[in-house]
């Protein structure tokens, strides 16, 4: 999951670029008048999409979930909608051949994160429409944002073609997987399907619907993301042969080696003496450093920026070794990171316990940048464990993506940024995501795609309770459900006409 | 809690030593048909005491708990029985004048650990009477041996007394706590209170009723036990000025440093090379070696000890350093430890979360030694953590004792020797029990009273599900609760007559 928001505050100003599209002018006034009027219509589909939740993690309603949005996608104008068998839960290949000159590949997901329903306000799967102050009508629910209501207004925009009897002006290629939020375990099982593969191949790029705009009506392009592994260290007295198998009385440690001290051992030895700079060996070899033009659009974002303002929302003091403006940026853009996500061991309620825990377990994950991939970090990993004497430390990894990066001269960018002048919406062009995206499945061979987000609108609250999606927006910087979708068919005239 | 069936397998033979109390015989038969006529009466009365439960850590039907027990001493005889207010929940005072030239000390305490009732074979205040193989009868509840049971033998020994017509040998000065299973943090206010201070001054020692037999009928008799202090690190970004106060999204790892790391690398300097030699600057200042004395009861004792076994009970492979014998129970009887009992940061649910947690924690308990104290500890572990630039983590004590030490020439300990040897019970004398209790309360000054476990019978499952306690025993090895009670008769006359 993309939770970029936080990431960036930064906005440079871009001046207005007339569109190509703009010779479809009349078309367009034809499609925003259906879509004005398909706006109820295109509301209530997002909310059965909600009613219609699957989640992987849980292996809860993936069948009915993902049979569900085949039947969007067919309703929308896709002519062809097969399901696509993994080893997980099944993804998704749909087509809509519009006779156009130019494909344009489209990326859904139909998972959804796992809720806990008694921390939201209405039922996660009520989708409620609620006003919320400062933003306008919103759907609350799991899933509004990430991914159903932007998708949804992808979907808008087909219907509201359809409704003023337009044309597509590209052909589209989508494909889905319902194990986004798991990590995209199989999903290159899907797009290497020799048909899908082959259709891919036809596409200009790749896109994930987004709706992202802050309060200013600012977006970001990010030209790239990190990659990631998450990884579990398992220390357990079973596999290192010392230490207890189950948990013991504590006054046994005098006798009894600590499994626990074994992980902190390890954990110690993942961070050089500054507690952040990976140290694991040969962690750097492939690292790349920054290249000039990459130095220049961060130089240019964080002038734009507020550090004070970026600190105090986060609850942050000081950025590492108390750096500011474009030294934090650099570094936030270029440097792999070695982060606890988590600690388990023994006991963990209120107060103590005297045991001598049997299993400590730490929960890892590692932000990769060009040209790291996933297999080599795994592998250093637990090089690098052995080594010291920690090869009984079982890693187990649950999810991985190598970085990704878009050239910044592809259509899909320039594109954006096109479509972004035309809305008012300020879009800063930022090198490299600092979070990570599944989007190295599109740009790494064999599909080798430009892949990006791109959306106009806004909803917050990825994973978090009370996730929502603006449908009717009260902001005039911001759009609601209408113009997001009005974005993606302008987005499809600009690839259309884009040289 | 001192749990020490885990701890100590070993047992040596003691010869038959001739009881001083051998003179008292007639009344022993009078007591003992007095005893076996009131053994109704007295299971009763310690199902009651179960379904009278107080839970110090709930705050949870203490004044009832206490109320309850306050009755139960009346009614066995004490004359005074007096609620001490303390700063947390109330202390018991009570005396019982005999006219005797001795007078002993009691400890009791009335609060009972937490229960999960779901995982009780029938409800933990329910008290059931269960036949359970290869022991008997047991009462199964909260509370049952650890400590209602062992207490409840101890009245029914008083109750014999009475109802047999005979005098107290020696005069009695109980003194019970409610917050024992919250590690005793108030109880100094009850014992250090002038009268009870006066009144204890008066006893030849003190004892905890305990009902520890192994099947084979063997005890073991402790000569102390390590101190401990309780302590929670816990690392924050808000409380160091580095990194997120609250979790934040894991991809600012780049520029936000990890408190998670930081709580490592300060656990890491808790230890030495091995993970397992305390490294605290000064730790060693005072402990005291083992005695020659020492040496030679644990060699005694390592010799009658199957490691193989303890190991394969425990679930551990080997010792630390691969020590066995003699070595590995020097170790556990002397060396001070450094334990984790927990880790807590960040998400700590089924696979993995994206997060940069604020905050990370670390459960542990250091074992103290004679002459270690725990304000020192405590001090040491402080200054050693700010020292090394880990001043900003927290270190929260929840509980701490000193190391007790009782001579084994002291009148208790050569008492339970003569009274254990009657009943055909073999007793270890062990220098120093790797658990802990709160035994300094009474060993130290100002109390400065020789302190001990004492008991006949059986129960087990403290602190677990399942807790019980045997009433009537199926093992002529293993005393029943009349049995226990005649042990506690027996020892009141020892301690009356002993040289």
């Amino acid at each position: 999951m993309i939770d970029r928001r936080e990431l960036l505050g930064a906005t440079a100003a871009l001046g207005f670029v007339p569109g190509q599209a703009l010779a479809a002018s009349g078309d367009l006034k034809a499609i925003r008048t259906a879509a004005d009027a398909g706006a109820a219509a295109s509301v209530a589909r997002i909310q059965e999409w909600i009613r219609h939740p699957g989640i992987a993690a849980e292996n809860w309603q993936m069948e009915q979930s993902c049979a569900f949005t085949m039947d969007m996608l067919r309703d929308a104008g896709f002519q062809t909608v097969q399901k696509m068998p993994t080893v997980g839960q099944p993804g998704i290949f749909a087509t809509l051949d519009a006779g156009a000159r130019r494909t344009m590949g489209i990326y859904f997901m139909y998972d959804v994160k796992q809720v806990v329903a008694s921390e939201w306000s209405s039922p996660p799967f009520d989708a409620a429409l609620v006003d919320k102050p400062g933003w306008g009508k919103v759907i609350v629910g799991r899933g509004a944002v990430n991914q159903k209501g932007p998708q949804g207004a992808f979907l808008g925009a087909l219907h509201a073609f359809r409704a003023a009897g337009k044309k597509l002006p590209v052909n589209l290629v989508l494909v889905a997987e319902g194990e986004e939020e798991i990590g995209s375990p199989n999903f290159h099982q899907v797009v290497q399907a020799p048909q899908v593969l082959a259709a891919l191949k036809r596409c200009e790029g790749i896109v994930i619907p987004s709706a992202w705009q802050a309060k200013s009506g600012a977006v970001d392009i990010n030209l790239g993301a990190k990659g990631m592994i998450e990884v579990e260290l398992i220390a357990s007295g079973e596999a290192w042969g010392k230490g207890p198998k189950g948990d013991i009385h504590s006054s046994l440690r005098a006798i009894v080696d600590s499994p626990s001290f074994h992980l902190v051992a390890a954990l110690q030895t993942l961070v050089g003496p500054d507690g952040n700079t990976p140290a694991i060996d040969g962690w750097f070899d492939n690292v790349r450093p920054l290249t000039a033009r990459e130095r220049q659009l961060i130089a240019l974002n964080s002038k734009a920026s507020d550090d004070a303002e970026r600190l105090s929302a986060l609850g942050v003091k000081q950025w590492i070794n108390g750096e500011t403006g474009t030294t934090a940026a650099e570094r936030l853009a270029s440097q792999p990171t070695v982060n606890i996500e988590g600690l388990v061991a023994g006991y963990t309620g209120p107060g103590g316990k005297t045991v001598l825990p049997g299993r400590a377990v730490a929960k890892l994950d590692f932000r990769l940048v060009p040209n790291q991939t996933a297999k080599e970090a795994q592998a250093k990993l637990r090089a690098h464990l052995a080594k010291r004497g920690f090869g009984d430390i079982e890693v187990k990894v649950s999810g991985g993506y190598d970085p990704t990066e878009t050239a910044e001269t592809s259509r899909v960018i320039r594109a954006q940024q096109a479509v972004y002048a035309r809305a008012g919406a300020q879009a800063t062009l930022f090198p490299r995501l600092a979070g990570s995206w599944p989007g190295a499945t599109f740009t790494a061979p064999p599909v080798s795609l430009p892949a990006g987000q791109f959306g106009l609108g806004h909803g917050s609250g990825a994973h978090a309770p009370n996730e929502y999606f603006v449908v009717e927006s009260s902001n005039p910087k911001v759009q609601g459900l209408v113009g997001s979708s009005m974005g993606f068919v302008d987005f499809l005239y600009e690839m259309a006409a884009i040289s």
